[in-house]
């Protein structure tokens, strides 16, 4: 038995979920009559999207964690995933936390692993999840209309601020080591909103994940929908406030460069979606449930483009270049 | 727009099977009732799958061919599959090459694009494939019983015989380039036995397909099937006869060699499956209808381990290493 063939070993588990797991051609899936499956497939490079000297337990969580996150924006729960991984070297150690951040992640939300590939090659984790939701009854990003509330999950910009600390970008050098671990959790740990975006199923008109920074992301809900937006900037304050590592260490930032992070940082994982007024205690109602903040930024306007004002309702001219997310 | 984007673009294109397709979080399927999901992925590496100069046509050809070959090995009828892509850079005739080849294949099969991702990155390749199949009907690697009859698809040994030419192995150097040109095509533009797996649904008792040796890959089935094997050497000529560049060439190499190449030779994604003798007429008749060579090669016996008899039916001993299949 060939190394990689102990890898493979590693991850087998008997499935409960799957009509077929780990060990034949093709795993089979069966979903529940009047299901469809949702799918998504997220691919991890070294460099690009994590650091080589990374955690690999949190890498494990990480490489699951955007992928649920893809499911969670569908408002699909959960089934499996396959994973193909391509590794150097067969590192034990290192495979034992990689799996067990992966696996602990996939028993959080009862997601088991059916397949996949294990091979030599530069590191590569490249994952395809399953997830069932209600035929019909997917959260699309062509779903807004004008008069949509807007809203965002939880609170953005952190990631990218122990990003760009981790990378001596000199407006984040200034971040208290207590306060980067903090927001590297948020790069390295991110939650995936599975039960909120559950919860918006029949309430939420569109909804995405923010991935790439919010105002690009929205974007993406825009041109699908074909509409516009206006978000009133004073309200995302919201967004840095509370558990956000940037509003506690806010006094030792530039503002324009907190603002950045908020609205184009990019690797946040938290759902923006839209949802008609007369839904608000709903959102709220799903929000609560779900145990995820969830606040308003703005309103979807039937002229395209994306606007954005002040306080004083005065529009604001500031280009948020959307970062390259890593690397 | 990034070079990324407009890559992923290059491989969108309207859906006519899926619910959903690229575009969104996440693509769609809805299986038809009673069907279950065939689900495989398999991982391409430059240097451990093919080399660094391959033909980006017959690349793009191969990546879908080894997935399609997991799920005729089902019995599975292709549906969809996701695509994700490392690149080192956007190079767009090797694009345009790539996705030609990709997008030919899956036209021939119906299979469509549904979603994928594409990064920079050292050359990678994952696919994930989605197939159909009756609940209860899919071809398993464990339904072997003793009795049954051994069979193979097509002729084996010709990719493994390119491959050694191409790495200027001493045994293949003798390879003429007209030959080598054939066997080539074997090697890098496989032909996935999908007609073949759907005509054994109901026939085939156990099937896999053979993609790292046929004596490596049956002792898969015996293994899961819990039952031994009687392998005839002298059937399994017929395995180099007709239209395999082996046997064209046979004069130039030596019997062990060829024979190596036949039974552990690898990468040639023809299918190796079991059944009852009852049903000799079903598989000739599967096999005409799909217009694939079938060989009956042994017979399943129930003592567990593989046994190779020689036209006298004495036992052969020579070993049969597995040849890694690559680099």
């Amino acid at each position: 038995m060939g190394e990689f063939d102990l890898i493979a070993r590693y991850f087998t588990r008997p499935v409960r979920r799957a009509a077929l797991g780990v060990g034949d051609d093709c795993a089979l899936l069966a979903p529940a009559p009047g299901m469809q499956l949702a799918v998504s497939c997220d691919m991890l490079v070294e460099g690009r999207h994590f650091f080589a000297d990374v955690d690999p337990e949190a890498l494990g969580h990480k490489a699951l964690a955007v992928n649920l996150s893809d499911l969670a924006a569908c408002g699909a729960r959960p089934l499996a995933f396959t994973l193909a991984l391509a590794l150097p070297r067969a590192d034990e150690p290192w495979l034992k936390a990689f799996a067990g951040g992966l696996l602990r992640l996939a028993d959080a939300h009862d997601c088991e692993l059916i397949g996949g590939d294990t091979t030599a090659g530069p590191l590569n984790i490249c994952i395809t999840v399953f997830g069932e939701v209600p035929a019909g009854g997917a959260l699309l990003r062509s779903g807004a209309r004008a008069g949509d509330d807007i809203y965002v999950s939880g609170t953005l910009g952190d990631a990218r601020l122990a990003l760009d600390a981790l990378r001596s970008h000199p407006q984040a050098a200034a971040l208290s080591p207590a306060l980067l671990a903090t927001a590297r959790q948020r790069l390295e740990r991110p939650t995936p909103r599975v039960a909120l975006g559950l919860a918006l199923r029949g309430v939420a008109s569109s909804a995405l994940d923010v991935s790439d920074g919010l105002l690009g992301d929205l974007g993406h809900i825009l041109r699908a929908s074909g509409v516009g937006a206006r978000i009133e900037l004073a309200w995302t304050t919201d967004l840095i406030a509370g558990y956000a590592v940037l509003t506690r260490a806010s006094a030792e930032f530039d503002a324009d460069y907190l603002e950045q992070c908020v609205l184009a940082g990019g690797d946040d994982y938290e759902l923006a979606f839209t949802a008609p007024p007369s839904l608000r205690d709903a959102v709220a109602a799903a929000a609560q449930a779900s145990g995820a903040r969830v606040t308003r930024i703005g309103v979807i306007e039937a002229t395209p483009g994306l606007r954005l004002v002040d306080a004083r309702g005065l529009p604001v001219t500031r280009h948020y270049a959307s970062f390259d997310h890593f690397a």
